[in-house]
């Protein structure tokens, strides 16, 4: 066939069907709700950033991460010309970057600290495999002002909620501190130009099988540094003595503030672990992230950024954020046995042309009452709308015909059990109430 | 000062602070969840598609619009050294084409006719100026799959409704048939090489003052003519009797949909301008428009597409939308006086790092029973907690300190009355929730 058009989106790109569409649109309504219920305020920035902004200084290893924007008009003509950078724009990766960037501009106007919240689609050119998309959402919540820990506490605090709001029960929060890898990797004696190499082999621990890092790190800063790294980073519990031996009195804080973490969550909820590291270098000190009993790999994840407005010319501001992985939260939601999304209280029939006027005043009347109702937007053949009421898993089919028109009633059939009544149109919105007050939705 | 890094977003894209951010989110809603009670299903589909898809066959003027996406890596490269297009994607200008191909994808898959619904961001490389963004939001409805009027009444009726909900009384729909700007052009005698121009010319009716019209068009196609379009196009009624005298019985049919829409939405809502056009080029027949009294130019608009399948090799699908102009929509909430988010039931304030537990455990107690507090998420001065209640529009600030934590008790403030009170935390829960009730929100 001849079809040069495409009619799949882009690779790594996806369309939403209408069931998965509303547990999304539902999804992201309940993390709105809870998150507004701790006091954060929902902000929003723009999808496309200038990519001096994406880039920051150096660029670095997010620039192949970005979709580009080309340049327009004359500027794309003078850049060729020139030969210079062809894109002057790209879309956001991310829902910090923007986010120091919104508060570099507007902090000042605003409520300090800000508690703030964004939720929407982020782009990352990363190769698309199953699960990974190049199009995902965010849920970001963050606290911006703050060097106390109550900020660790809020943001911790407002995900688990959401989560448990979500219906998705028993997740944990996993915590540490990067300071303290830092510490225990001087502790082993691992020289500081490889430091940056260990770190991103423990780094996938949560990936990777223990003996391959085990021997990875052996390879790359020898066995003794390894083994020593085996009591302190590559163990359930950190050796909070490494720091008192250093005499460190950072690290003896770092950890008070993990222990206050842990109260104000609760020991079932919450722990440290010592080789949590997270993958985004603008972390400064606290990190964490959100595991599903059921589900390897985390679900979310965030730490402090102590740092990242003074990108934008603004004075060290301290902030302190998390994200919940949208796209894995559905996973969980659709793994947990997905219900279909139910249709309208009714499905009105259309009996033909010429009745179709009762049929939307009828619909008026309905609606008018609180009733949903879909009106069947064609005509003709009956067992064809019933059908489509019941694709549309629409809970009553209602139908006036002339016969009905002339005595004044409706005709309803429970989809469910096929029952069948008659009724004046006044007592049929009543049943439609009850219908729903009974309804596990 | 030395700052390279732009704080604001691109020219013609915008942040949106917490206010703005709450009423577009509410307005979302809003929207929703009138179009769910009209039985339409919500889809999404991406931000981004391949540029064949944007293009169509032709390109052409759409080209412009476009924010196109650079390949990357090696096809890049390639595409560089042959001289080829470097854009291999682009940001959707509208969503009304997405829809298109997501039906040729999955409409098969789908109840019939498919009623359904798209809200999101799109993006066009227009010039940006006051009140027109470079990314902006539509809300579309749509039925696909249906040739009757229905089809029609449908769409106007859930946007007249949403309208409605939303608290913008007053909207009307001005409705037109294609086909009868045609047939006024050949019956004014308009020869077929000059109609095209002349649909541009009167298409800007709404935008540029009568006289100038006129002389537009006199220029263009000749002062008889125009004299001619005078007494059919450019009136309040469409002279039926031109359609009669060509004894053309499409016409006909055409008037009669018409009339069956506005006698289904009701006269004092709904009138029939025969000069309208509507921009895009894919109206097939019937296209409205969205008016508001307090507002030039439309707040929304749609019409029928019954060829825009055909672009991706599938059968001819008839097809109707409607979308609202979101971003109108947003001046016209804010002009009716926009009133300032409400806040928190609670903030609870935090006497010192040492009773931030017990401000913890009132927090959680209180939300447990659907109350919503904001917790301050340092502690310090009390002073800059109350500015930051204040800032925050919370309705109570709430305070344990040494004394009321030994005596079980949480101290409050009505921050509108200034009245503070001592409870016992379980009574504190009840108070809240009066609050609540008796809230206009």
């Amino acid at each position: 066939m001849n079809n040069p058009i495409p009619t799949t989106p882009p690779s790594g790109f996806r369309d939403h069907l209408p069931d998965a569409c509303a547990r999304r649109a539902r999804a992201i309504e309940t993390i709105s709700s809870v998150y507004r219920s701790f006091g954060f305020q929902q902000i929003a920035t723009s999808a496309v950033e200038d990519l001096a902004v994406l880039l920051g200084k150096g660029g670095g290893e997010n620039e192949k991460l970005i979709f580009k924007i080309m340049k327009r008009g004359e500027k794309l003509d003078a850049a060729k010309a020139a030969g210079e950078e062809l894109a002057d724009a790209g879309l956001r990766f991310d829902l910090t970057l923007p986010l120091a960037r919104f508060y570099a501009k507007h902090g000042s106007t605003l409520p300090h600290p800000l508690k703030a919240f964004n939720i929407g689609p982020v782009w990352r050119a990363e190769r698309a495999q199953k699960g990974r998309y190049r199009e995902f959402y965010q849920c970001d919540v963050d606290v911006i002002g703050s060097e106390d820990v109550g900020a660790e506490i809020d943001v911790i605090s407002a995900i688990l909620a959401a989560f448990d709001a979500l219906g998705v029960p028993g997740v944990q929060v996993v915590l540490n501190d990067r300071s303290y890898v830092y510490e225990a990797l001087a502790h082993a004696g691992v020289p500081e130009d490889k430091r940056q190499a260990a770190c991103v082999i423990i780094d996938k621990l949560d990936k990777v099988e223990r003996p391959k890092i085990i021997q990875e790190l052996s390879e790359t800063i020898g066995s003794p540094s390894t083994a020593q790294l085996e009591l302190t980073l590559l163990r359930n519990e950190p050796r909070r003595d490494i720091f008192t031996a250093s005499g460190d009195l950072v690290g003896q804080k770092q950890f008070a503030k993990l222990d206050a973490v842990v109260a104000a969550v609760g020991a079932e909820r919450a722990r440290v672990d010592p080789s949590l590291m997270r993958g985004f270098d603008y972390y400064t000190g606290p990190v964490f992230e959100f595991r599903h009993p059921g589900f390897s790999g985390s679900i979310g994840g965030g730490g402090r950024y102590d740092h990242l407005t003074e990108k934008f010319g603004t004075r060290q501001v301290p902030a302190c954020g998390g994200s919940i992985g949208f796209e894995r939260l559905l996973l969980i939601l659709e793994g947990e046995g997905a219900q279909a999304e139910a249709g309208a209280d009714v499905c009105m029939l259309v009996f033909s042309e010429e009745t179709r006027g009762k049929a939307l005043e009828a619909a008026r009347f309905l609606r008018a009452r609180g009733v949903s109702v879909d009106v069947f937007p064609g005509s003709g053949k009956l067992k064809n709308q019933f059908k489509y009421a019941d694709q549309k898993r629409a809970a009553w089919a209602a139908l006036i015909g002339p016969d009905e028109a002339a005595s004044h009633v409706i005709k309803l059939k429970n989809l469910k059990t096929g029952q069948e009544i008659l009724k004046p149109i006044e007592e049929a919105a009543n049943l439609f109430g009850a219908e729903r007050a009974n309804s596990p939705v």
